[in-house]
């Protein structure tokens, strides 16, 4: 069994907005990135993994921040690896301040991807194999909640561009979380809230597609569903914000 | 007189395209990460101007990347400022590979702007007092260059959301520079080129407002001028490759 493994953020001017906290979608960003750093670490990244033509694939995941670094302020990221299913193996993450107060958690579900059939890997020889990497505690926060019935009360439109897609070619996963913030209202960005964030990626999305990003704006929550215009729904997602 | 600052990057998977290498953006994203984390450890941040209602504005930039880094390919990158005039200050960057190769370079221009004024700061007092923090080398590459005469042969439009925008509530640096990449042929980014950009950042953008990004396509380079709704030229830029 292993121990979590610390990664040192800092919430530089580049990742913060007009309120010098740094935004939801650079923290989730962050949270992303260490899980790539994290696995290249321990051996199963997306190299190692590619060399079998297979890769990693985000299938859900869940952030709850409770505040927002300030511009500059350090925080410390830890993750580890909890279990690992049949078919989705989770890595959990804290995200803590300089005074040890946990600020942020997230909770996330990666399926494994063979590439020539495009189907979902067993991962039971992962457990196996990677026993070691594994941690004995449970989960920080609720899992991915499941999101369905999204009446969209507004939507808009966005063509997929290079700047949207990542290694696997599909729209990266940042760039729905941006989608979907963008359509909130700014008070919801601005204020002193509590966040919680459930986001299921269905379907991919490729280059040259075009999205239809529809939102159901309540009290304190926003349903989103991403579908493609071939009429897919790559992305179901929820936003609560709480004082 | 000061050494320059090495900073250590890496091209995690979240960095990198379908190439494989970090995308032009992130690059770009890195250097100026670089530069406020920079200017903060030596006591000249954002955060430090802003306790004297000034911050620091990019004036222009101009990039050089003979290659883009492998997924997970580890580089350094030195940054310096060789001398304050009175408008502008000059940081330069070189990014060095493992090799000790230098595969890219940067010459960024800043001024200091008056947040309630909206003018420019003489930049001769901050030239006395950090005086120190100078290192007398010139620029690796050639300064940012004048971009005049873009004759757009394709235009998008772009509703400025959230997520663009930046801690002063203008357009992020490196969301205009998206926006450019986005309308360049892929066979440009998916080749082995070797590129050089220079930006211009001539007036702000805000949110709300609604961008034009014309396009100007030559062979081996693309000039760019981005407009907002109220006619004003917020960016001019040219994109040049070659094997």
């Amino acid at each position: 069994m292993a121990e979590k493994t610390l990664y040192q953020c800092c919430a530089e001017p580049q990742k913060v907005d007009f309120t010098l906290r740094e935004t939801l979608p650079s923290l989730g960003w962050q949270i992303l990135n260490i899980a790539g750093k994290d696995a290249h670490g321990k051996g199963f990244g997306v190299d190692a993994l590619n060399a079998d033509n297979h890769t990693w694939v985000l299938s859900r995941i869940a952030f709850e921040f409770y505040r927002r670094p300030r511009q500059y302020e350090e925080y410390t990221v830890a993750t580890w690896i909890s279990d690992y299913g049949r078919l989705l193996s989770t890595r959990n993450f804290t995200l803590t301040d300089a005074a040890g107060e946990v600020f942020g958690a997230a909770v996330s579900q990666w399926a494994m991807i063979d590439l020539e059939k495009r189907t979902a890997v067993d991962l039971s020889w992962v457990g196996r194999e990677h026993h070691d990497a594994m941690v004995e505690e449970p989960s920080p926060v609720e899992r991915p909640r499941k999101v369905r019935n999204v009446t969209p009360t507004a939507t808009t439109t966005h063509k997929i561009v290079y700047s949207d897609i990542d290694f696997n070619r599909h729209v990266n996963t940042m760039r729905y979380f941006d989608m979907m913030i963008d359509m909130l209202p700014l008070e919801v960005l601005e204020g002193d809230f509590k966040y919680r964030l459930d986001i299921h990626f269905l379907k991919e999305s490729r280059f040259g597609q075009t999205l239809e990003v529809g939102c159901e704006l309540r009290d304190g929550v926003a349903l989103f569903e991403i579908t493609t215009d071939e009429g897919v729904v790559a992305v179901r997602a929820a936003i609560e914000w709480s004082k």
